[in-house]
């Protein structure tokens, strides 16, 4: 059988104007791998109704989880909840368990609850809440979408609550074999290996260090005893 | 005029396995909006022919401007040159000037022309060359497309090529305001401060350190001293 498939969705006008550098792709990528969900496609997008609610109608048809980051704050540019109820045309409103989660909060935190925090609440009508075991205010899954905070810390908490309630596939390995010869030089032989383990994934990502040139050739798979042989043949290929 | 806008499109397997993380994103963010051209969307695929394809068709139909990353080395799975020149129905073949650029670099450190390499010199009919003043083998424009190395120094080198020959608009300005008091407090006010200079651009980016809570509240546009106004409206609304 082979892996789910999934897609992320970067809501943020900070990302594309470079001020803040995205950390939540970089987490989710791996974590996915381990997991044996293959992430097929990242997209970002602006702070946007249409450009949010489009990617999410695209995406979700796509692929089977799509998991979001950003937009779920107490302020008038966290529109994503709103997004995602009006991409799948459902009703959202303030919901009383995620209510009373916050209410606990404020009331043990010593602050008040008011009209902007009460946004964080907001939920579509039928999703399931995920866990914040940092700050609370919960994220939720509505049908195969995944909607998470853009703070890294809380991102990668609700990453944790949601991810063993996902059905994954074989998880995915890797094996590393590291060559010290350029690209160039490695590209052809390299290319018929990769034909000859189609079933595999063979990438070659060089580096070039202390003014020596080469790559590391990883190659993917769930099978370790294959990935074993593949590597054989691939180490006769380029001894040391 | 309202600025030109542009996408990104980051391609390969090892940013979306988690294996590397992506720096190019960042980077020319950052730039772009020094330059006054607005990164409307980013977009990361695997390495895989249709998904490059469908995806260089939508954003260049969508967007000004498109920046693609990585893809355009000379082993099997640098497939973005023959995807460009697929999804412009352009026909791709080794070109001279391209080759002889190669073949002076090669001869100058000693390394052998092969059939690899030569790949590298692969460039869809029409296009313009991209000067690589890193590593030799240049990126290229087709249309609206700009076609740029995934190696972060060599990807930088080919931005800054290419960024003074398109033409900007009028380039972005932003002011930060501090504000030691959690977004739930700010929230309301800054909302209606947001309604109030519709035309300028009201972002609030939260942060958390050493126990304090906080935002930075930024607000940007064009236009200086319509930006200055508008700051002192908003340190009169959250005086320190």
């Amino acid at each position: 059988m082979p892996n789910p498939t999934a897609a992320m969705l970067v809501i943020g006008d900070e990302i594309l104007s470079g001020r803040t550098r995205d950390a939540n792709m970089h987490h989710l990528a791996g974590r996915l791998t381990e997991a044996g969900i293959d992430l097929k496609e990242v997209r970002v997008v602006s702070d946007d109704a249409p450009a949010i609610i489009a990617a999410v109608q695209s995406l979700s048809a796509a692929y089977d989880h799509v998991f979001t980051s950003g937009g779920i704050g107490p302020t008038h540019d966290d529109i994503t909840a709103d997004c995602i109820a009006a991409a799948f045309d459902t009703p959202i409103d303030i919901r009383s368990d995620a209510r009373a989660l916050l209410q606990a909060h404020y009331d043990r935190s010593g602050q008040e609850m008011n009209a902007a925090r009460l946004r964080m609440a907001r939920i579509p009508q039928g999703a399931t809440l995920i866990d914040n075991p940092v700050s609370t205010a919960p994220g939720f899954t509505l049908q195969n979408v995944h909607v998470m905070a853009g703070v890294p810390s809380v991102f990668q908490a609700m990453v944790a609550s949601i991810l063993p309630t996902l059905t994954g596939g074989a998880p995915l390995i890797s094996r590393t074999l590291r060559v010290v010869r350029g690209e160039g030089d490695i590209a052809g032989p390299l290319g018929d290996f990769a034909a000859q383990f189609g079933d595999l994934s063979v990438g070659s990502y060089p580096f070039q260090k202390d003014g020596v040139y080469g790559s590391n050739l990883v190659v993917r798979g769930s099978d370790a005893a294959r990935l074993d042989a593949a590597m054989g043949v691939l180490a006769a290929l380029f001894p040391a």
